[in-house]
């Protein structure tokens, strides 16, 4: 597996319309997109810096992972997400025969398109890792 | 003020010795460098990931305030550092301006000899934010 950069940052929010001036008006980011997760329950939002992005994400469910999250210790970083380019089903592979707790052993579709799959944090030092991979465009991504 | 890219991910750990071997055989980066910060009561250590650093944090006491996050919440992500190459003195008046409560007034001396201030999560939606400036070292960073 080789991770090639951090693609985005995952922030639990309370709620987008609050949470957006601040990205924007005053850091100074623009938010490109939003769209709805139904799979993971939430609303996203999203804004590049550099390499990177901030992934805002509002529960659409009390009872869904974020709702949950903010319940147990408020707002703030969520999940850290590495780009994968070499491929999602193969890093969970190899990541599970290191040992490693991951919470899906293929990839999923998450938003943008791309292709997603989770570690769990009892297994990260207490950090939610996603491994991610975007949708072929036709380009390389190498 | 203008933000060019996320400079470091800051995550509490609570032991480098531990946490650097995950990080490094199981993800794959490499960890070039370790220092203690006496001023913020931490050992720490950097990996290169893309544009971004990964800053491990182990406190070396157990009042610090990495120990005191640690026994709140465990492990896990502690501060977003954003790089402003133009000048963090300049940003912190900015934010505050702005009605941002700012834990610095000025920029200190961080970790890599950069110069570094914080805002405080409760008016930036949960996430203990970092500004920061790396050193001067006679290139031009724009």
């Amino acid at each position: 597996m080789r991770i090639s950069h951090i693609e985005h940052l995952g922030i639990a929010v309370k709620s987008l319309k609050d949470a957006i001036p601040y990205y924007e008006r005053v850091l100074g980011f623009e938010c490109y997109r939003t769209e709805e997760v139904p799979d993971q329950k939430v609303k996203v939002a999203f804004f590049r810096v550099g390499e990177t992005k901030i992934e805002l994400l509002e529960s659409t469910d009390p009872e869904g992972p974020i709702a949950k999250f903010i319940d147990k210790r408020g707002e703030g970083v969520h999940h850290v997400a590495f780009a994968v380019p070499t491929g999602v089903d193969n890093a969970l592979v190899e990541m599970y025969n290191k040992g490693i707790s991951t919470i899906d052993m293929r990839g999923r579709k998450g938003a943008e398109g791309f292709t997603i799959g989770f570690l769990h944090p009892k297994s990260t030092h207490g950090v939610l890792t996603e491994l991610c991979e975007r949708p072929y465009t036709g380009t390389i991504d190498l």
